[in-house]
């Protein structure tokens, strides 16, 4: 089984499950208590949490006191959305779910940021409405929200730039300006420097970097505005409500000191040039394919490789792909079952075509010349044949 | 070491991570995918999920799709508060915080209905409350929010009756009352039968009945209104966003369905005998305890006992218990540090130093006579020291 859909979930590392397995079975011994408990139990899962907190925070080399656990990297984005209800929110308009439908929820106004077709945001655009939003309320609070890096198609955002263009409206004394970046798809894939960033908040998840799916990093800069979204108990220094999840905060930590102690930044080099070659070779044997992900190192992720297929509908060529044994995404699918065109296909082609046609491939790090090769045997007949299929259907309608 | 804080955290029970290990191990082979991805090892955590979902609805005996998965008691109970944003909310004074205080942020005006001395709420206050609120708004939606059983002191809240009288008022013609019930201590320690409760919405967690943490369900009736807290994907019916948690939701059904083999609704009535054992011996060897869960069968959980010792602070009791080993709660306690007195013996009896010498004692089910002979030896001489101490002190002073 070829296994190509890393971006929607890493299979778990044996070393995370080791180490949920250790905590678990200290849990059954009744050995590892309610972290919020005062008792020995209770503090043994303290323990294991800032344990947990400290080594997560060190990778992204921020305070531990600045990160805090929730369940997923969705309720993170909606956490820091929802900090802002009733401000204006500007955000690009391929962000996840998770973001764009909170912004529109929140937001006001919500505002989307139109990108270019290789899915990079048009900073002046930025520039023009902060201006507008500030001019007659130098003080007005606003939540910019741009992504590290798109989960359909790789395409890194220039978020530094990003923070550079909030910095001149800061120092004109516009001073209300906050930047959140979901980094979910680009933590463990390319280098991630809060400060360099210049972000107030990023978002993280372990089940995206070989961790648990259940866990995720919220970074709050100290001092940044903040509201829970989860009210109630004292948890995550009372910024989140709930249990803390130890076990699951152990596995995500042991993720993130496998990706230190492995280098897997470095590994995912090889897996840049892997995703080039695919990339390459598919040009070569389906001419009409139109790869999607801008391939150039320092716009796009190493891993994901986005290519439309005209007149095969991604659907298809995914489930053709499945009966090979061979996991594939597509943008334009999604749980609820309506075939939507995907809108960050949308938004660099406004062509529904094209959006149609897309297939992900997310490459794990273990990938090899010899699976892509198989793929590649595959892929040419799947795809001629729906587009035959396809085409006949159009000449009989 | 004796574990008598089962009300904080269940030990995991060993089938619980059997079941997830072993689709852990399906993650880690990438045969498990992500829940809404379409290929296979999506399609096989999608089955793992709703076969969860299915085994967990027919305990509680509701349809699967009126069940969504939420990470935590919290979560769920937040969701329903927020739900109701900007309208009247109606909560007991006893709730868990994460109720309370939700309400306290989004309830229209925010009400609390007083308890007696067990913990009970005023049902007349309530009927008054509601009069007021319909009467020039026969529309006006409304929550009430009232917990099955009390997780400090087990108290057992007259649900059916609140049910009852709400559809007196519906008959009237107001048909816009809603009631949930946090039934999260409740939930394997009695019976819980959603259509005799006539509730709206129901919150219950894993962790609480042996399952793993970071899992909750939350039962909403087809028909009551919803507003998802998590906005974004499509999952749990698209009521929660957020990557699936198959694993969990396979650790929590595996909970459940210990639950319903090993009878453990009969095994808790022996472990209602043991209670009442100790809370027996307690006042007769220490005559000036007071015995705050009220120990009528229909009245409170089988496994809690409050009892507070007077001018013998509930955290030192816990903390000299710990150094025997034997670990048990307060209520006054909680992860802030700060020693408020607990909220619901405080709505009980209105008595800090009764609030403040209370500890909370809550059983696992395979707790026996000598375990409980164990804290017998240890807890009078406990108790005593810190009463002298702090009658000490007090005669300083």
């Amino acid at each position: 089984m070829i296994y190509l859909d890393t971006s929607a979930t890493t299979p778990l590392l044996p070393k995370v499950r080791d180490a949920m397995l250790r905590l678990m079975d200290e849990s059954i011994s009744c050995k590892l208590g309610n972290a919020s408990s005062l008792h020995s139990a209770g503090s043994r899962a303290k323990f294991a949490l800032n344990e947990a907190r400290t080594e997560i925070a060190k990778y992204i080399e921020v305070p531990p006191l600045e990160l805090i656990f929730t369940s997923s990297g969705s309720e993170s984005n909606n956490t820091i959305i929802h900090t802002f209800e009733h401000c204006p929110i500007i955000v690009s308009a391929i962000e996840h779910p998770s973001v764009l439908y909170a912004a529109e929820a929140y937001g006001d106004p919500f505002i989307k940021i139109p990108v270019d077709e290789r899915g990079i945001i048009n900073l002046n655009f930025l520039k023009t409405k902060l201006e507008e939003l500030t001019k007659d309320n130098p003080r007005q609070k606003i939540l910019v929200s741009i992504m590290l890096a798109n989960n359909e198609t790789g395409t890194i955002e220039p978020v530094e730039e990003v923070s550079a263009l909030i910095k001149i409206f800061k120092d004109k004394g516009y001073r209300n300006i906050f930047l959140h970046s979901d980094a979910t798809q680009a933590v463990s894939k390319i280098p991630v420097n809060i400060k360099k960033l210049g972000v107030d908040y990023l978002t993280f998840t372990a089940h995206k970097l070989g961790g648990p799916v259940g866990i995720s990093a919220l970074y709050i800069r100290a001092g940044a505005p903040f509201k829970s979204l989860i009210i109630g108990g004292a948890q995550e220094n009372k910024r989140r409500a709930g249990t803390s999840n130890v076990i699951l905060a152990a596995g995500f930590a042991a993720a993130v000191s496998y990706c230190q102690e492995k280098n897997v930044l470095d590994n995912y080099q090889k897996v840049r040039v892997l995703r080039n070659y695919l990339a390459q070779r598919i040009t070569k044997i389906l001419p009409d394919a139109k790869i999607i992900t801008p391939l150039e190192e320092n716009l796009s992720l190493p891993n994901i490789l986005n290519v439309a297929f005209p007149y095969a509908e991604g659907e298809s060529t995914q489930l053709y792909l499945d009966l090979e044994d061979i996991e594939v995404s597509t943008g334009s699918a999604c749980a609820s079952g309506d075939l939507e065109p995907s809108h960050v296909i949308m938004a660099m082609y406004h062509d529904a075509e094209i959006a149609h046609g897309s297939v992900r491939f997310s490459l794990p790090l273990d990938i090899t010349k010899a699976k892509l090769d198989q793929l590649l045997t595959k892929l040419p007949s799947i795809v001629t044949k729906i587009q035959d299929l396809s085409t006949l259907n159009k000449a009989k309608s």
